[in-house]
């Protein structure tokens, strides 16, 4: 039994964004587990199996992925971006503190992948060159009073904002009250930019201020990022550059 | 004159970690720009020029690359990590803005890296797998009570965190301060990861209870990651699993 488990980050979308230690284990594994659209970006291959599943299945998908391993395959489970930042890898390892004693022994590491708001910043310039949050807006898994409450205390630190998950079908107008939370508590002028598919062959990037953007510019493809106070845009022939300075004055 | 610039992110250390996206442009350069270690990280070839500066001179350094952009140089401003993370993204973008004008019609673009947090939280499990955000100790660049206040907020907003730059001999007293205004706003058995040199063969990863945790834990190659009042530890054989699930109940 040489069984193990990697749970990696297969980036935003571009092959060339993945990193080399990704591509090195996914040559090496029996089997890829993971959400359909992210496994179907793994090239086919005799001797591995490919095996997706749906949304909302992460910890059925995280205890099979295990339960392979235990049996001494080589498990690949992969993410998008990282697999750190609201991916698969707390669910793994939900699944393990609630799984047999025998899981927390097996030859498992996680490989870090290009997460969505850095691929989405450096297209932009440097929005998040300063202090900034990292926030999940979807209130699938935690209460909405906390993610508001996460919201107002983040603009009052005056943090760069990052948002996954911004607005889905079934959750239409959370960001229509992440918007007004914001004009409550940050200018008109704060710069907010809808980076949509970073780096896929869709992607489409906006600037806007605060006081312009509306619910519809977002959706399940989008990371949202939000200046800070002192976030500055250069104009330019073509997109803008969006940047936060690195020095804040007295 | 078909000069480019871009800055780019090595990621923490390893070759295996550097996407092959940079591995491009680096092989098309004619000149780097970057500070000492991370310009070192390049292999010299001919047609190749390596500019390596000394700390903190990010300004002078950024108006050189974008002065050999402009006189048709392909150049490559390196940074260790991501870029648009505390590193040269922000510097350039500083130079450009206050530049001549014909610098914001250069052709720059940022190339995304792994940043040393997400590189530290593969290693520990996944610390950072809910809302967290991001804090640059050092206040060379800003004042101490805006960190103070960011560092207060940020425990009232229960956001994991992740520190960079947490201490140096020139500020030997910063990360002091930090682990004390921790212990005010949190609870004492809140998990503290040091992870230094994350990639890199003298790599070292320590978790530690607040209460225990002590400012030698930390230096200038440490990212400190603190957990949530939800993260959760692993025991095991070998270094535990330190992970945040992605649950929050009412």
């Amino acid at each position: 039994m040489s069984g193990w488990l990697r749970i990696v980050g297969l980036g935003p979308g571009a092959e060339a964004l993945v990193t080399p230690e990704v591509t090195a284990v996914l040559a090496e594994a029996t089997d890829v587990v993971g959400y359909i659209p992210y496994v179907a970006r793994v090239a086919e291959r005799p001797g591995l199996t490919l095996h997706a599943s749906d949304n909302r299945v992460e910890i059925d998908r995280s205890r099979h992925a295990l339960e392979m391993a235990a049996e001494g395959h080589r498990v690949v489970v992969v993410s998008s971006g990282d697999p750190g930042v609201f991916a698969m890898a707390s669910a793994v390892f939900e699944a393990v503190d609630s799984g047999p004693r025998a899981w927390r022994d097996l030859d498992i590491q996680v490989l870090p992948g290009i997460t969505a708001m850095l691929a989405a910043a450096a297209r932009a310039g440097a929005p998040l060159g300063h202090d900034f949050c990292c926030i999940n807006l979807s209130d699938n898994l935690k209460p909405w009073p906390l993610i508001e409450r996460r919201l107002r205390l983040a603009a009052q630190a005056d943090f760069a904002m990052a948002f996954y998950n911004p607005r889905s079908k079934s959750r239409p107008e959370g960001f229509e009250k992440t918007l007004q939370i914001l004009r409550e508590e940050c200018e008109p002028e704060r710069l907010i930019l809808f980076a949509r598919a970073v780096s896929r062959p869709d992607e489409a990037l906006r600037v806007a201020h605060l006081a312009e953007a509306t619910p519809e510019m977002a959706d399940m493809q989008t990371v949202v990022l939000v200046g800070s106070s002192r976030t500055r845009l250069i104009e330019r022939d073509g997109s803008p550059i969006v940047y936060t300075p690195r020095f804040t004055p007295e």
